[in-house]
């Protein structure tokens, strides 16, 4: 192997800055009435570039060894993490390198919303209703749908 | 002072992964009929944030020890960095903590026009000419005006 082909994996302070940038700590609510609990609660972290520059992706990919390449939308593509035990651990790294824009604030939601789904929380309509909320608090643009289904509402007149 | 207020620079892997991400380097070439040669050549790089993130601009400003921050569009802020010997600067930075994605070939190229400004070039319609096409190589979208105007058509029949 020539120095050329000797792939070094990026630097974690390069990453922590990379996603600082471009990266997205997202959870939706997503009606499913086959679950026991009628929603599905999908957390998910995700980096989306122009698929020039895939190989970021696929470097990013192999850095937290983890996560699926997929496109996004036209010509943009993806890196997309979902598993819990892998969030986990994309949590855990940005903890350890701080991100320094006001996605810090996003990354402290998202690591509480893992906390609640480690503790089935998302499996009744209390825990969703305060899952939900954090998720509102993610993104004021857009309050989930949940909170307005008639689930939350029969919930909040107990 | 206590700890908290003991603001730490940033670290230059965690500028490199942000600028790959969020930084452009750009050029342009603008008409001002009072210059000898009719053009004027403006390179500079910029890192455009929301408002709400203009800390992390300050950050940058801070470490590059160079740059203005101004409303780019909007709520958003940028970070503008256009003298010559600054840029110079950012160039050996990005030379040494190598960017990742396709921008380090933009960076190539924008360090081939400072050097080229370096030169004098830019006073020189042939100079320009060859300074334009290179930012046309930047980005294939945009065909800068010089390259359409009579100054290059006349020196092209030459």
């Amino acid at each position: 192997m020539t120095a050329d082909n000797q792939q070094e994996r990026l630097d974690p302070r390069y990453v922590c800055g990379f996603v600082d940038g471009e990266g997205c700590f997202h959870v939706s609510i997503n009606k499913v009435p086959k679950m026991s609990v009628g929603w599905q609660v999908l957390p998910e972290f995700r980096v989306v570039q122009h698929e020039r520059d895939e190989s970021v992706l696929k470097e990013l990919q192999k850095f937290f060894g983890a996560g699926k390449i997929v496109t996004n939308h036209g010509t943009r593509k993806e890196l997309r993490i979902r598993k819990l035990n892998e969030l986990r651990d994309v949590v855990s790294f940005f903890k350890k390198y701080k991100l320094q824009t006001q996605k810090k604030k996003n990354l402290e939601i998202f690591a509480n919303i893992l906390e609640l789904m480690e503790h089935k929380k998302h499996l009744t309509i209390e825990g969703l209703t305060e899952i939900a909320t954090l998720c509102w608090s993610m993104n004021r643009k857009i309050k989930p749908h949940f909170l307005e289904s008639s689930e939350t509402i029969c919930q909040k007149s107990f």
